[in-house]
């Protein structure tokens, strides 16, 4: 006999890919057809660095995913998916000004390579060319989704600016951070392709709930795996929102649960910016003393939760099931 | 008798305001209602500083106007007036980080007085603001107006960078980079308010020529006068653009003329950025020499003059009159 070692199964966003092969193929011809600028070579340019960089297309598969969970037939669920992206493309675009950050996803910066004028403008250049693609789908209704999804990501980030460094920040602001930075577009995403397909209230209403959730267990478990996960295991990468000052959820929580000197500790650390040797090792051993990334941990496994029962009233369908397992999946990092 | 020296007319454009005085009140309204942002206060503090630092509120009122010669009787053309200031906020926004401007309308610029971030993210909010107001006028025609409105703004702003220092330019390429730059949101300004009026479409038709043709004609003015006009006077503010080595019309004419020394001389100031004293006089004299500064104002009359025209097809209407005039007022500063 022959016996082969298990081969071990691709995670759910590659399946879904797979699942969705021809889908993806039109929408990424669709966003090099709508980069190209006759007059301004320079958009696709810039664009193309950041699209073809290889991020995983995770937002235009929920919109393709939620169609045709939804049964839906048609084409203009591909719109809307490349509209998705191009909003997703424009913001990284404009966060990169806005960070000075060097590299994203493994590559220089836009705002490296060309400079910060380039980055802005062909930022605006995509959110226009998403507001046009969106336009010709026809649906107002897809219209309104978008452009309140534009109003929670544009206010999350003025938000998150004005957050930083404030030990004042409560988990009500913390999680309107995210959802502007994460959760308003994948709910849109998801809420959109029920949309266009004209499905029941009650399924337009579940799709909105998973994009929703899964975007913030998705970013809270970002958050937390920047200070390795809830067993606080210090790598290479661990720490960086440390030093940025973010209040994201496990320093809220520790902040929270300080004591007169633990309180000064932060207010030295975040507020000043006063950082020195060994001070994120003593973040973590007051985050870890209350429980602060336990507790984070346990909130992202009950969003995650709450995104895969929201799929029970959908209509069996391989997608369908495939969406709940990448609900699982993006908290498994932090197991 | 008691005669009276004759009191001086306002311009056009402080009647058009008095004319819609009541209207304009409501817009006002609007845009400090939908500023408003309960959790990012820095958002009406970075906008009210650009947005009450008393622009002429020209656009809002081109809609505003329009409508009102259409015969309109709603109310929507109020979110429209707001929605076009929202996004000539926003892109004054995101210019002024691409420009490292240090004024604008003689007060710091945003982001001189915060940062680059906040200009950034503030403008996002605003065209996210101005893209939710559009959407609740329910008109798919005017959101397709706006959506390609918005790309040519987008792609005439990438096209004014990558254009900069370049002899090549044409005219033809300039015309793009200036209709993104100003037309584009005028005619999306009157052809909006004659669409949600339900008007003709001849009349569509013809606020949307005058739009185009009245911004255009603006906008060489502008171009114009930086030179001190067709006279070419030397004051304080002239030669800005000479300086950043801005190809607009007067220049791109007396390169177009230029002969083999002239041409080394256009390479050297412009191309290179080697400017000495002494050369803005001599540009000047070479614009001269060639007509080009003529010929760039006999360009705006004409374009004013195509302005004025596509009016008369219109009902009759004191408004009619106004914008009229105010084509005619656009030009006054280079006759």
């Amino acid at each position: 006999m022959n016996a082969q070692p298990d081969k071990p199964q691709a995670g759910p966003e590659v399946r879904i890919a797979a699942h969705l092969a021809e889908d993806m193929a039109a929408v990424n011809a669709l966003i090099r057809d709508r980069m190209a600028s006759e007059h301004a070579p320079r958009i696709p340019e810039v664009t193309a660095h950041l699209i073809e960089a290889g991020g995983k297309r995770l937002r235009p598969m929920l919109t393709l995913a939620a169609a045709r969970i939804c049964g839906y037939e048609g084409n203009d669920h591909q719109k809307l998916a490349a509209t998705v992206e191009f909003i997703h493309t424009a913001t990284l675009l404009h966060d990169d000004v806005v960070d000075e950050s060097e590299r994203r996803r493994g590559r220089p910066t836009a705002n490296l390579l060309w400079d910060n004028k380039s980055s802005v403008l062909v930022g605006d250049y995509l959110f226009a060319r998403s507001f046009q693609l969106m336009v010709e789908t026809g649906s107002l209704r897809v219209l309104d989704i978008l452009a309140n999804a534009s109003a929670v990501i544009a206010e999350g980030e003025v938000l998150q600016l004005t957050a930083a460094q404030d030990l004042g920040t409560t988990e009500e602001i913390y999680l309107k951070v995210i959802r502007g930075k994460t959760a308003a577009l994948f709910s849109a995403a998801t809420e959109a392709g029920a949309v266009i397909s004209g499905a029941p209230e009650a399924q337009i209403r579940a799709l909105y709930d998973y994009g929703d959730a899964l975007g913030i267990a998705f970013q809270i478990a970002d958050d937390l795996l920047d200070y390795g996960g809830s067993a606080a295991a210090i790598g290479k990468n661990t720490g960086d929102d440390f030093r940025e000052r973010k209040l994201t959820l496990p320093l809220i929580k520790a902040v929270a649960a300080a004591d007169a000197e633990e309180r000064a500790f932060w207010q030295r650390v975040i507020e000043k910016g006063d950082q020195r040797e060994g001070d994120l090792e003593q973040a973590l051993a007051l985050m870890t003393k209350h429980g602060a990334l336990t507790a984070a941990r346990d909130d992202a496994l009950a969003w995650s939760d709450k995104a895969r029962k929201s799929l029970e009233i959908l209509p069996e369908h391989p997608l369908r099931d495939l969406l709940s397992e990448l609900a699982a999946y993006v908290v498994s990092r932090i197991n």
